[in-house]
């Protein structure tokens, strides 16, 4: 019973005492095995179709943060952080999905028909619609970010999700594909003092209902 | 030290061994305090200028189950599990920003102005942008789901999202505002055997950069 309670606190903790960080500890470092380890934990997350339709851009080297600084209209958190991750949504496309599932089909668990299944039901749910297209990218990125911030709050780093940038800019200086879309930037450091705590929420009764 | 690493190995744990439940134990049900207590930690997920512009509508009643079953074509798992959680998005609307910022400027930590700031930033990024509204509330809607997922892990709780459903059968069914898109599913409850481990995933090195 001990073990089971200490994992609840922990998990109500990680999601209680998350804030949204402003002011970071300049001087601290992240290794890229660091940062490649909380992209391994992101990507844990859920997809449709498990199509994974997503990639992270990790900026950290001075050059590279100047140029993102740039195109958030020069908020000093980019610079100030161990690093930004681009977290970008890919539109996607059910022409990938079979290579996507193969290693579930070769895990032995997911017969072939359902991989056949999925593309075609991703073909159905996708092709020609481009708003649900859309919807799908930034469904998947944010899942991705939302788990990455978990991954983060693992290592007790502070996080920051971040959506005022100019995503043409970013699409330019960070090369991203005519089929990915910018959905979020977050930060990722040791919080330096002053930050603001997580700021209260709306009364239950007016987002929650029973049906 | 040893507090550290179990905290490292339970928030890890629960990134990696959760799934996508497809199969729930039909006879397990979540009483409405619980449903109550994962929205409460779902809402406090991070949402841009903490707008909170979500609904969560928690469908338990066999009558409310079979309404939404239709609208998912007929998905057993959501009258199998104990309930399914309607997360909408709300287009975001800066004239409501001040009332929400409020309880952050009475709790004294922020600053009046920079509400007022805030409520300036909103409008210019929302108003007559209704793309980049639409995907403010699916970033809000995912981002309160990806919270109640951990939510759910922290009650021992299986969970798994859905994006297969007719979004305007679930709006008129659910009685969803003009304002609102209903962004995802997620189903709630305990696991059946049965189910698929979590899916393989992409080698990182096809997801991840380092700029």
């Amino acid at each position: 019973m001990n073990a089971k309670n200490d994992r609840h606190r922990v998990l109500v903790d990680a999601i209680e005492k998350r804030i949204s960080t402003n002011f970071y500890d300049s001087s601290f470092a992240l290794s890229d095995s660091v940062l490649t380890e909380l992209v391994r934990l992101a990507t844990r997350a859920p997809t449709a179709f498990n199509l994974q339709n997503w990639r992270f851009i990790a900026v950290r080297t001075q050059e590279a943060k100047k140029k993102l600084w740039e195109a958030t209209g020069c908020q000093p958190k980019v610079l100030e952080s161990s690093a930004t991750f681009i977290i970008c949504g890919q539109l996607p496309d059910h022409s990938v999905l079979a290579e996507r599932l193969r290693s579930s089909v070769d895990a032995g668990f997911m017969p072939a028909a359902i991989s056949v299944q999925w593309v075609q039901g991703a073909d159905a749910l996708y092709s020609e619609r481009p708003q649900m297209q859309r919807d799908e990218a930034v469904r998947s990125a944010v899942f991705g970010a939302a788990t990455l911030m978990f991954a983060a709050a693992a290592h007790d780093l502070a996080t920051g999700a971040m959506v005022g940038f100019d995503p043409d800019k970013v699409a330019q200086e960070f090369g991203l594909g005519p089929n990915e879309v910018p959905v979020l930037l977050m930060t990722v450091g040791t919080a330096a003092p002053g930050n603001w705590p997580q700021k209260p929420r709306r009364p239950l009764r007016e987002v929650l209902v029973f049906a």
